[in-house]
């Protein structure tokens, strides 16, 4: 079993209720990686049995650090339309709300379709770039594989600050992993803190809202498979302890699988 | 009392439930505008006794068309912290959720700041530009005052696709009223669907949703006061019935009051 689908099980205890667990494999600074609590309140909505199509929006709301261990997911879905599924989702551990979040899934049907934004030409293959050094790294930046283009972790934190907080990175799962929707919804929170690479200056930090559009339908993730994704991401405000990135996840084949957006708090 | 503020107005029912109803001055073509939906349910928090600090980010899920007519909002605090608090809000109309929201928001604190994203520079001022045509539009578009520098809503719908659907926009409400929250909320709503600036042909759309990133705090929006706001909207892609948009809301000292996103559906 990957220790992705580790971290994303659930056993069911009700008609909405079901089960799972933090892992140490994708252990963050405090608590869990954001990106697997994301991807654990999707999977609630993926795996239910009443679910419909697949999913368009996701947004979830980070209340506290998760604490290592147990939590329980109730996932409701509170309208469903011919096509379109409201899902209302809230992780709990004990009595407190750990998170919350909503998902909108729905049944695609073929249209006219276009790109406006496109996916950056000509970079480096992610085989002739070195993998990110992981030394001094949490548990959950060993569980991907980063290639960076641009804007990696910085390798100095010596107060310099930086003009701007663009990245472009090629990054899989590790050990590969096919891509399917849960996997796509935590990689879109793998882009290191853009007040990092503005400030070159640790100050504590946390996601407090990830919004995640999904442009990916079944058949471009199983031709994406377990090739490493184009990562784009930059900072749009840094004001008074909270900042906003903007991203986008390319495939192999350039198409853009998801946009997602978050903002976060940061201190000083 | 200006039509916005009896568009968000509630009645208090119980603890958590409140009570509103749709005004025919912002009616869309079906419906009422999805801004002003967004902005009550942001009301319902920022109205609550319980409430902690400023709005920091509100997603709204819109599940089904609203009827007009009157709804009840359920708003809920489901995690209170030191300084930030996290709300589940849903609209229903009779036994039905109509849509999902949910909100952060927090006590703000002086840090440094920056800002990465900058707003456009040697733009007419919103006196020199004419004010947006109105004919045959419903009436929420005349509850604003709309100059658009460019990316107006296309004067032929005759299928002659456009390559980009980038809108740059002064907007205000009409009649003038000095911004808030809840109006800086409605604003972010206010951008044409994309898909019509891309395509120049109307096609069924609606938004799925929308979510905004707050980045004003009461200082910048009472230096604001009831001058028009810089908007400015992009589309991401379109794709087999669902296209999304980024956006911004600038103050008239370029400052980012805002920055949103949307996903909406469309046909064919």
């Amino acid at each position: 079993m990957h220790p992705f689908d580790t971290a994303i099980a659930l056993a069911p205890i009700d008609a909405h209720r079901s089960r799972g667990a933090t892992t140490p494999a994708y252990a963050n600074m405090v608590g869990p990686f954001g990106g697997t609590t994301a991807a654990v309140l999707l999977h609630a909505a993926l795996r239910h049995p009443a679910r419909l199509g697949d999913p368009i929006a996701l947004t979830v709301n980070y209340a506290s650090a998760l604490a290592d261990g147990a939590f329980e997911i109730d996932a409701r879905a509170v309208r469903t339309n011919r096509s379109t599924q409201h899902w209302v989702l809230q992780l709990l551990q004990g009595d407190e709300v750990a998170a919350t979040a909503t998902a909108v899934f729905a049944v695609r049907r073929a249209t006219w379709s276009a790109s406006e934004v496109v996916a950056p030409a000509e970079l480096p293959a992610p085989q002739t770039l070195p993998r990110e050094d992981l030394t001094h790294r949490p548990p959950w930046v060993h569980r991907y594989d980063m290639r960076f283009v641009e804007g990696g972790m910085p390798s100095r934190f010596d107060g310099t600050e930086h003009p701007h907080s663009q990245t472009r990175v090629w990054v899989r799962d590790e050990p590969p992993r096919a891509i399917d929707f849960a996997s796509l919804a935590a990689l879109c929170d793998t882009f290191f803190p853009r007040v990092y690479l503005r400030r070159r200056k640790v100050v504590p930090i946390g996601t407090v809202s990830l919004t995640t559009y999904f442009h990916a339908d079944a058949a471009m993730l199983a031709a994406q498979g377990d090739q490493p994704v184009l990562g784009s991401a930059r900072g749009v405000v840094f004001r008074n302890g909270y900042c906003d990135q903007r991203g986008e996840v390319w495939s192999a084949q350039r198409e853009l699988l998801a946009s997602t957006q978050q903002v976060m708090y940061y201190r000083e």
